[in-house]
């Protein structure tokens, strides 16, 4: 791959998407060829994986959850994230592996070490890795005024869910954080939006290809 | 295990779907405890996944189409199937990984070697294996006959395949037959309802737990 491959990562309300889209913005202003994406989705065998996952209310196993959606990234991969990298574009999304393995292996299975070790074997099939992860962190107090604040409407089955959840998935972070320290990267995500965009861009900019 | 998990194979048109209601009406009538199911599908977030990989039109990676397809088995297995057996009843599920085989690995995928090892990846990933697999053979003219008889409305998206692409199904399914000699017994399809009732039944009546 040739492009440059960036991921944010984390838990609710912690500024991922605002982060993602300012840098998309700012990237795109410098003349990079950038495509702005999120999981689950990207694709529209994707996105419709993402309603059933995250709307649903089927109640798939959590096994089953896991490979659904590992389904959903390996047609986003293959189909958009891959192409886009082969011809030296960059790529940043809203989410990947690691919201995997953060939600459904430390979240939903409380770090149960054979959830944790299908994740890391479906790991294993998707064919590309982040050159960069942004882990933003917020403390659970400024993530709940956050999401408070977002009246977006629907809320999905993981937002609903309580603090001892998202507390098992921040540790979960973490420790992916101190797993991969050369990819990831931690940013204190509870400043401005301005403050925290300007972090990114200072970590990104060495690592662009020639606009 | 305690049950007897079976599992009916084969293309279009030979007859799976009735074999193994007939089969179910049988062993119930004796005081088997039988649970009938099918796949994709057989419980409701597999069903989901059914709908949109037969008739969502979403065009997802092959890749994808088949790690989908092991998320709802993954869930079919874990709530339906996993705990029937358990308690030392009958499966008589209509397709099962065998089909994923034949219709992905050899009919979309052209036997593509990298595709079939993510095949027998995904495969080793299941806990369950049948104990019984009946591959129902048809000649090509007979399946056709049968399946214009049908008149059952939708079409899914492996029925409106062509020619060629059933035979390399026909030609996966016989691979399969061949590789796993004890567990898949080929049943001569092609002749009258009952006469292929009393082969299935000829060959599972020694097999069945005490009614």
């Amino acid at each position: 791959m040739t492009g440059l491959f960036i991921t944010l990562e984390g838990g609710e309300g912690a500024g991922k998407s605002t982060q993602a889209r300012l840098l998309a913005e700012c990237l795109r202003a410098q003349g990079h060829d950038v495509d702005l994406t999120r999981e689950p989705g990207g694709t529209p065998g994707a996105e419709a994986l993402r309603e059933l996952l995250l709307f649903g209310g089927y109640g798939l196993s959590a096994r089953a959850e896991v490979m659904a959606h590992f389904a959903a990234r390996t047609d986003h991969v293959e189909q958009r994230i891959a192409p886009m990298l082969a011809r030296g574009g960059v790529v940043i999304c809203d989410r990947f592996t690691d919201s995997t393995e953060a939600y459904q292996g430390y979240g939903l299975s409380h770090g149960d070490p054979a959830m944790l070790g299908l994740i890391a074997t479906l790991r294993g099939l998707i064919p590309v890795v982040p050159d960069l992860t942004f882990m933003l962190e917020v403390p659970p107090a400024v993530a709940q005024a956050r999401l408070a604040g977002r009246g977006d409407g629907r809320t999905d089955r993981y937002e609903a869910e309580g603090a001892a959840f998202h507390a098992r998935v921040a540790g979960g972070f973490d420790a992916i954080a101190r797993r991969d320290a050369t990819r990831c990267r931690r940013i204190d995500a509870s400043g401005t939006t301005q403050d925290v965009q300007q972090a990114l861009r200072d970590i990104v900019t060495p690592l662009l290809p020639h606009a």
